[in-house]
């Protein structure tokens, strides 16, 4: 077979994968697998009969514009909804300050090609979200790892990152965080370092990326939807992009994602996302906004937040009754993850390997860090599994956490 | 207002917008305004009833897997079925040699970023489809033109161009080519150089990207399905990379495309686009399967030849009888678009200027040309227009061709 390595450019060689994509494959090919890997929201609360309702009504209107080629910049009723959306949300925007994009993945990547000039320094968190790892260095940034404490992002290390990787000569204009129950640890930014983050990018000069998945995720036992209030509402001057998706309200695959920012750098996305794709799916576009204009999104948030926090506490207490000793963890205040420290001696590899062996993934820990460490960590996600599989898949952990192999468990339901 | 542009990148500062959108933007804000511009399908020829049915029935399904996340290379059933159509159109492939992309332009990009060294050459043809110029420039392509024949490119030209960049110390590694009714000039590439191109690939190792969005939609009364066979049908040895869609053939607010390319290059261009929008759009990917399985995309074909054919001799027609004395054209035997040159002295941008005078909107030649020419030449896009509008548009052509003002033509219906 030819080999064609010969006809790839400097970004070609250098793709990275996710290590959660990766993980699908494995999960696709095996039906008893169960997955805490992928946080992929959870299929039973997707609202099926509204959704047909809307495509009907859509599909039964006097034009085609529905399936017609439409703007870059979006189906304009669809970037009113959620200029209304956000005020909602305290962040003040205008239309001309919105760009949809195909989900938030293409915002990451639209950011990444547009702002990022090869060998610059990309702040993240430790760890972060490997979507946007990846969107950043195949856009050749030099990736740099910033510590978080329980209340998320460590403003002191912040800083001395920053001054650091200045020093060292590099180009730094880009801080890349997800503030609310972040990927993976689920950690809720504290209000209190929200304004002091748009002080800090003011005074540094640098843009933050807010990437907000999970914010209207809030589990009201613990939190509130006060605590989940964008960083973007704190700024006045521009220092924000905003980033988020209906993907974890609505459901994914509509590919509905939306990206706030100054209009003369929403200009440049709109360009950019132009040549990459033309627009994002008008049927899909139409649809969310349907659904918003008839109130579906607001009205199944609360049962939303209900399941995914039944989820948590099954998977809380799972953990709890089978692997209580050999864990640790944070109880997530919102979203979709545990991210868990694994007994000492035991790396993720290691872990994931065995665990697949009790059919069970999970996310290695060292995927999300762009240091190199991590590897006494795991991800678990409890969005998408139904309660019965939760507590079946902590007992596969537990296992594989005691070092069980195959042998030493029963084949699961 | 603060200036950002001093966060771009090289790439940030080099895009390149389409004119064809800008074009867009134009029509968008007068309704009276007639659009020869935008190259649109048909909206009276999507299969509404059809997709209603299939709609309802995925949405009625027993899971949510229709609006879930979904394996980056795409919905495996409806990779399987683009490998049948393929084989109907002499195209022998495999599922692992096929990528879904979220229609062509994605696919256009993803060349364009895992295959394009800065610096390199591509070539193209003169003139080419404006979305392929925009991926090319933006991944810093240097784009050279080949001269185009009324067969399709020149081949002789072909070769000296390719000497004269290597010459000149440059890669060259791509040549991109629209061989079924070009956009915008409409060429049908004869049969006879087609595995001539292959064969010129290979001895100058270059790949091929062949850009299909039209082939299905020849016109019977002066061509067949035969001339349109894909220069991919005569190559063996991976040299050929075909990108097409469904955008022409169902409706394009799907943006469900597809790209054939050699397993280990589609591995790459898999990860590119995993990090550039995660997946194409599941509803639209199902919808689009059920729409080939059930065989409406096969029964439509005919109709939509009819309809664009008969579209093409109204226009034929208009032109013929309103201004055919002071423009050149010849008339396509397939696609989208008449090509016209301009009389001396009239160039293309004055033109356009005048026919948004008389509302009409024209796609200006030089769009097209990478080398700076074509002031002498407009598109005409017949495809979404009614024929009445088709024959009010040219009426106004004739008029700014003839170098009227506003004042000089009543106001149309």
């Amino acid at each position: 077979m030819t080999n064609f390595d010969r006809f790839l450019s400097p970004m070609g060689r250098r793709l990275r994968e996710s290590a959660i994509r990766q993980m699908g494959t494995v999960i696709a090919s095996n039906r008893d697998m169960i997955s805490f890997a992928a946080g992929y929201p959870d299929p039973g609360s997707f609202p099926l009969s509204d959704i047909r309702d809307v495509v009907n009504e859509l599909l039964s209107g006097p034009d085609g514009d529905v399936l017609q080629y439409g703007p870059t910049r979006g189906h304009r009723p669809l970037i009113e909804s959620i200029v209304q959306l956000l005020t909602s949300r305290s962040i003040s925007t205008t239309p001309d300050e919105l760009l949809i994009t195909s989900g938030s993945q293409q915002g990451l990547d639209l950011i990444a090609r547009v702002l990022v000039t090869p060998g610059d320094s990309v702040l993240v968190e430790l760890p972060a979200y490997t979507g946007a790892i990846s969107a950043f260095a195949n856009a050749d940034a030099h990736l740099v790892g910033v510590a978080q404490d329980e209340d998320g992002i460590n403003l002191d290390d912040l800083d001395e990152v920053y001054q650091r990787e200045r020093g060292a000569g590099r180009r730094v204009t880009l801080l890349y965080l997800v503030p609310n129950f972040q990927n993976p640890t689920g950690t809720l930014l504290t209000q209190a370092k929200r304004p002091r983050l748009v002080e800090w990018a003011k005074r540094r000069d640098m843009l933050i990326v807010e990437d907000d998945p999970y914010g209207s995720l809030y589990f009201g036992d613990v939190t509130s939807e006060d605590e989940t209030r964008a960083i973007r509402s704190y700024d006045d001057g521009g220092r924000v992009i905003y980033l988020s998706s209906f993907s974890k309200t609505l459901a994914p695959g509509f590919r509905v994602g939306w990206m706030v920012a100054p209009a003369t750098l929403i200009d440049r996305f709109e360009t950019a996302k132009q040549s990459s794709d033309l627009m994002t799916g008008s049927l899909d576009q139409h649809l969310v906004h349907e659904l918003l204009r008839r109130g579906t999104v607001d009205h199944i948030a609360p049962r939303l937040r209900r399941v995914y926090q039944r989820k948590r506490d099954v998977m809380e207490r799972s953990l709890q009754a089978h692997i209580g000793n050999d864990l640790e963890w944070m109880p997530p205040k919102g979203g979709f993850f545990f991210w868990a420290t694994l007994p000492d001696g035991t790396d993720d590899v290691t872990l994931l390997s065995r665990a697949l062996d009790l059919r069970l993934v999970v996310v290695i820990g060292s995927a999300f860090y762009v240091d190199g460490t991590g590897h006494n960590r795991i991800r678990l996600s409890f969005s998408s599994c139904t309660e019965d599989r939760i507590e079946e898949g902590v007992r596969r952990l537990a296992a594989a956490v005691r070092g069980a192999t195959t042998a030493s468990v029963r084949p699961g339901p």
